[in-house]
C-alpha cells in the first residue's frame, strides 16, 4: 500500500493529488518548490515505474515547472531532481531557480537551512501552485 | 543546429548516440557518472521537449541507470537531475551514489573537484558504460 515517508510531512505542505503523483510545496520561501511523489507502493527509483507511469510523471513535472513559475517572480532556470539518498521513496523535486538564490547556481539540496514562509506567504503560494497544477 | 556546449566536452568524455540523446562520461573517478544531452537544438527545459522525446529521454535515463551499475561496485541509489543552471543547454545527469561516496548523501554538483580518472580505468569504464547502454 502507497504511504507517503514521514519526512516529507515536516517539510512541505499538501498541494493535492495528480493523476500519477501526490504533489506538495517545499516549505521554503526562499525557492518556488514542488515535490512529486508517485503514488506507487515500494517505488524507488524512476526505473521502478512502466513507461505509462514514466509519461505521466514527465506530463506532471512539465506542469510543475508551469505552477512553480505561477509562484512568484520570473524563474531563470527550473531544477528538475531524483534524488533520494535521504529519503528513498521516489520524489521528484521541481525548484524554480533565480540568480542570486542562495543557493546559486549550486544546487539547493543541503545547502542551508529553509526558510519557513509566512503564513499568508504560504497561503499565497499553495493557492498559486494549486491552481498552476489545475487543482 | 544541435551543438554541444563546449563546456561538455572538458568535463566528460563521448560515449556515443542513443535515439535522442548524445551520451558523455563524466570524467569524475569518484561516481559512476553518465549525462545524456537531447539533440535538440535550443533545448532548455523538459517543457522545451515533445511528449515522444520526453518518452524517449526517460527511457534513455533509465538505460544510463543501468549502465551507471555496470561501471563499478554496487550503487545504492541513483541520483537523477536536470539542472543547468551554469550549463544551460539541457542535460540529465544520472549518477551512482553510494553510502559514504565523498559527496554522501548531499548533491555530488558543486561539492568538490573532481578526480581525474586513471587512462586505462577510464577505458575500462568507457567500455562498461557503452555497453550497459548498448552501444
Amino acid at each position: 500500500m502507497f504511504e507517503i515517508d514521514p519526512a516529507f510531512l515536516a517539510t512541505s505542505e499538501p498541494l493535492g493529488e495528480l493523476s500519477l503523483c501526490h504533489a506538495r510545496l517545499q516549505a521554503d520561501a526562499r525557492y518556488p518548490w514542488i515535490v512529486l511523489i508517485p503514488r506507487i507502493a515500494g517505488a524507488r527509483e524512476l526505473e521502478d515505474l512502466s513507461a505509462p507511469d514514466l509519461a505521466a510523471l514527465m506530463a506532471e513535472v512539465v506542469a510543475a515547472g508551469r505552477a512553480v513559475r505561477a509562484i512568484g517572480p520570473p524563474v531563470e532556470k527550473l531544477n528538475v531532481a531524483a534524488l533520494g539518498n535521504v529519503t528513498p521513496q521516489l520524489h521528484v523535486h521541481v525548484v524554480g531557480r533565480r540568480a542570486g538564490d542562495p543557493a546559486w547556481p549550486g544546487p539547493v539540496w543541503g545547502h542551508s537551512l529553509a526558510e519557513p514562509y509566512a503564513a499568508d506567504a504560504l497561503a499565497t503560494a499553495v493557492g498559486r501552485a494549486k491552481r498552476g497544477l489545475g487543482l
